[in-house]
């Protein structure tokens, strides 16, 4: 039989890291091409004691059919604590649990996007949302992003020349691939070119705790007065990606679609990990486990940005960075990165090429990602001083 | 700010039956009307056993991100057990490990149906898939079942008509609502017209492994020569639902284009119950819990047709069932269904009224759905008793 596929997937094609990740998999390969949490960074004594009360004191309930909204007692926590810790939230708003921040980008796409519809990006930005912004057949626009967050005037033309922007997508706190954070006056800016064009923002804020130096900045979800903010969180980074937990607050209308589009995908979230996420937040310390968090993050991070100074300036640069998983090098404009990273991992470290991570395919990057979190020390240290080899030649 | 949704969204209505499922939630309200396992079925001790051995052996393995596909040993499992116990599956195929069967539903639609494409499904057929393939904006053209399955003349006629019909949905065994399995005859005759007419086949099969009387019958993917059946397996029904997980076998084409959705949609499903299910069935004696499973409903079921029998009989007649969850109840032809469920509710019992079934919202339906596996037989007797007043009244 010949499979004819829907016009919306048969232009997805296998991503262009994939070859490179085939690597990674080989043992003798450092890959600091991933963007796992730390193995020491999860609360696995805690949850270990929540699940094992939980599965003998009242297993049905962790076991059982439950609602696709999400768990109650959970969805009432996060209302309260989002609203007094950073404001994020409005009577008009709601709550919808779902299956990691991921499950975020496809109901808000699902249920907003129309085949043509544009979504304004920074470029680069996290390739698993794009992929699924593209999934649904929208067309990318891509916004620099400098030291400071995104390029304001350039994201202004591109509001005013897309007419069928359908929504600004953003991660204001230390950007995955660059690592950058948006400063104040950025988001409010930001802000008001969405309120001023009737655009919405999608707020992804998956590493927003992991901040481990310089000063907190609000979410732009604290300044929506309007409506037009998507907030995004997930428990991915702070207790555990492979629980797929994760948040999303945004005003009713828009979660209600989310909700039918989410009972048709997974009816709802995986009740045991909303009913660990729910225990672990309110009956542990919950703050006491970030603050160690980002103790471990900040230690990992310097040991990365000591590394990257001694072996690869100064032909490669990068901007410091004040928190998250990922620092964002640059190499020489002569350097072909896609060689560059593909002669990396034929010498044993595995880097992702900056391509992987532009709104177009065409769009020009002279820079590759790293990841501190997921490499032991020694691991790091091997393949930084690889790359510093590497830089030498260049 | 005004929302524009996306036309696949727009015409999404909360479902009419909501409005019934808000009084099943009154605790004085017997509810006939939900789907689930009931609470004797789980295997709690079992689950609380692995989990407690995986989250302190192991833990980060449970906890960590993991791969789309699925955890590679029960996808490895599944494929061999699959193959052996009911011949599904063949080289050409491969197997998606799902956030439950309904995002197998997801993934099949996002990958093959443009809009208006149609859905050729049984005439009633389960709610949350039907609604899956709203949502992307499918055709639906329901075909009558009868009492050994769909009506295939019919079906023939359909796929003829329908020129953009992409797949045949079915669920052959103890069909959710009507309870209906389908026959060997007509399994054959549905491969062979999905084959003449070059249309794939979803088959559906939560309940398969809950029969408890009559003879087992071989899935239609078990005669899939040609690559044209997507089959949706689910341990929903056999260790726990809130767990959401479920495993599509498919052809590898097709698989690798629910793979790039579900990267977009999930990431991947969670993991520790991805281990907890693998555990359970390799490390456990998976047949003999099922017998236990088939041994709870026989006696429930039972228990209800006995019921039914004495209380409903000569007005509201049903088909015998021989496995699954649902009964499903045919009131005389001049009673109005809606408003037959709506007394129903006010006098304190809730079951489904078949028009949430339909293909079409004016497809016309004399039957009502009632499942025997949540309530308690205490509760199944009361709410019996009274629909019994109400036939008598009829």
């Amino acid at each position: 039989m010949e499979y004819k596929f829907s016009d919306r997937v048969q232009s997805l094609k296998p991503s262009a890291i994939r070859e490179i990740f085939k690597y990674a998999a080989d043992p003798t390969v450092v890959s600091l091409s991933a963007g796992n949490p730390s193995p020491d960074a999860f609360p696995a004594k805690e949850i270990a004691e929540i699940s094992s009360r939980l599965l003998s004191e009242n297993p049905i309930a962790a076991l059982q059919y439950s609602v696709t909204e999400g768990y109650t007692p959970l969805r009432n926590f996060l209302t309260d604590y989002m609203k007094k810790k950073h404001n994020v939230g409005s009577t008009d708003d709601d709550i919808l649990i779902t299956s990691g921040a991921q499950q975020i980008m496809d109901l808000a796409s699902k249920s907003i996007l129309n085949e043509g519809d544009v979504v304004i990006c920074e470029n680069p930005s996290f390739i698993g949302s794009l992929n699924t912004f593209r999934s649904y057949n929208a067309r990318l626009v891509g916004v620099p992003v400098e030291s400071d967050g995104i390029n304001i005037e350039k994201l202004e033309e591109a509001l005013k020349n897309e007419k069928r922007a359908k929504f600004i997508y953003t991660i204001p706190n230390f950007q995955n691939p660059s690592g950058v954070t948006m400063s104040l006056q950025k988001r409010k800016a930001l802000y008001e070119l969405a309120k001023k064009y009737q655009v919405l923002v999608i707020e992804d804020n998956p590493y927003g705790d992991l901040r481990f130096s310089g000063e907190f900045l609000p979410c732009i979800k604290s300044l929506d007065d309007e409506g037009i903010v998507i907030y995004s969180g997930s428990f991915s980074k702070v207790i555990s990606p492979g629980m797929r937990v994760g948040y999303a607050i945004a005003p009713k209308e828009i979660i209600q679609k989310m909700v039918v589009c989410k009972q048709g995908q997974d009816v709802h979230t995986n009740i045991w990990s909303q009913l660990v996420c729910h225990e672990f937040l309110t009956k542990y310390d919950f703050d006491a486990h970030l603050e160690r968090l980002r103790e471990i993050y900040k230690k990992k991070a310097n040991f990365a940005m000591d590394l990257l100074d001694k072996h690869l300036a100064p032909k490669i640069t990068y901007q410091r960075i004040d928190g998250g998983l990922f620092i964002w090098c640059d190499l020489p404009e002569h350097v072909d990165t896609g060689k560059f990273c593909m002669d990396a991992v034929r010498n044993k470290v595995c880097v992702v090429p900056g391509t992987a991570f532009m709104a177009n395919e065409t769009d020009v990057t002279h820079s590759f990602r790293i990841n501190f979190s997921t490499p032991t020390d020694e691991q790091l240290q091997r393949g930084i001083e690889i790359l510093g080899q590497m830089a030498k030649d260049l």
